[in-house]
């Protein structure tokens, strides 16, 4: 099989395959519309897409199973989209250009769209031909990143400290808990599938920490200095809201600053990667392409 | 290791290892607060008593690796409640005769309380010294009975038709999904784990069926002749509700011989299990004995 080794196909691919198989394992018509309707309204694909791209830098045969496995991230990044517009949380109108699945659906059916994802994830993880050993690493890896020592943890913690001043290492703890987990887990998920040795899995990981650590600072400063047609999503919430960021903490330079220190650091991960195992790590510049501001 | 064979001692366990596990893996103190509220509340630990009680029929080391995993239904069972009684849900105060999670910590605490029970839920049953195939048969098998065609299909079905009347098939089906998948799970869990042989577990499967019809009929029942201190949760919430029941449909006499009528299939069930693998099923005998009325 070709490699796919630019981040807008393997954004086609995880679309083609999201579109053609979500409505699978949905038995309610409005439990299917619903989540659907978020899980389909469109998205960059990050998560998964570095799990594929990660994947491919180790082993060419990007089968249906391997996508599916990795297609579970998005499912599980949706349902948490979902929960966190709630109006019991940030109270979100406007996610990804259109409405939030709430306004649309109502919050009954929009909790349960979530929670249908969240299980689902799981599902897909699970129920493919891949071998067990990989299956059971991959499911115990996920559902730490998700779950209350991983991003439950941070948002928890984001809805407590709304009104409370923190740290800029309080601000990164909750960072690396909400967004830093499941990008991390993304990108150590396509090393487990592909069956790489531990040292490598350890570079791996050390390698999704730091993009999730820049995407989250990159993220603030969009809220900042973005526009809501250029971030699909309203902005200038944060600080409305009165909540954490690294503006706020670091003003607009220091932010940047601290983005291009992150960046500096995930381009010498990747050097790491390349002494370790020989490959090329090319298709991870274009996700740090991603910070551009 | 001595087998446990009555119900009381398998709950007492249960309760024991929850308590001394479930702040293991919350790293947010409220959260921890609100999962652990909820988890500890009480209740009767049907599900992991069904599965550990079904283990034991085939093997007699019940280990700490199969009380987690066990366990992990009744974390699943948790969040189910939680997320339920919220106020875009079912919108209760009381369940287990205490104030339900919301009302105690707040809608958007409850939402990721729930969110974080359910997530690690998938944890315990894949981060412990289990087989992988067992593991991963029991992943595919949880995330379907819990998921989007099973257990959420049935509560987006159940707060659809609150104001529409359900022929009794249509509400079998929608209990099936809402209560007896997991039931169902709950009971071939105990089998998987003990690696029995395809017929015994469809065997079991038949009999977890039965039993989540038979509960749910039972459910509805007590909702009309039961008393909120008997239930520990409000009664006669359903016909104020315009809930679709087995009272509403077939009359309390009608139910009480459905009910009769389902524990009678239990028995015959109970039977084919008994001549297909030549084991004592007397621990049913006291699952059975809670249809009480």
């Amino acid at each position: 099989m070709k490699i796919i080794n630019n981040i807008d196909s393997l954004q086609s691919l995880i679309n083609n395959y999201l579109v053609a198989n979500i409505s699978n394992d949905i038995s309610q018509d409005t439990l299917n519309d619903s989540m659907s309707y978020s899980l389909l309204a469109g998205g960059k694909r990050l998560r998964p897409s570095l799990t594929l791209a990660t994947f491919q830098i180790f082993n060419d045969q990007l089968s249906d199973d391997v996508i599916k496995a990795a297609c579970a991230v998005e499912l599980l990044h949706t349902y948490s989209l979902i929960h966190d517009d709630l109006p019991a949380m940030d109270n979100d109108d406007l996610r990804r250009g259109v409405a939030t699945n709430h306004v649309k659906f109502g919050a009954g059916m929009a909790t349960l769209a979530g929670d249908g994802l969240l299980t689902l994830a799981f599902q897909w993880v699970a129920d493919n031909q891949l071998d067990d050993h990989i299956v059971r690493q991959l499911v115990i890896e996920f559902s730490k990143a998700a779950g209350p020592a991983g991003m439950v943890a941070g948002q928890a913690a984001d809805i407590l400290g709304e009104h409370q001043q923190l740290t800029i290492n309080q601000l990164q703890v909750l960072h690396s808990n909400k967004t830093g987990a499941l990008l991390r887990y993304a990108t150590i998920a396509g090393g487990i599938i592909a069956d790489v040795d531990q040292n490598t899995l350890k570079l791996l990981a050390k390698f999704g920490e730091i993009f999730g650590l820049a995407f989250q600072i990159y993220d603030d400063l969009m809220d900042v200095i973005g526009t809501t047609a250029q971030m699909g999503k309203q902005v200038h919430k944060d600080h409305d809201e009165h909540k954490n960021t690294y503006p706020e903490l670091l003003g607009i330079d220091g932010t940047k600053k601290a983005l291009s220190r992150a960046l500096g650091d995930a381009v010498g991960t990747k050097e790491e990667l390349i002494k370790q195992t020989g490959r090329s790590f090319d298709i991870y510049d274009q996700f740090l392409n991603y910070f551009k501001f």
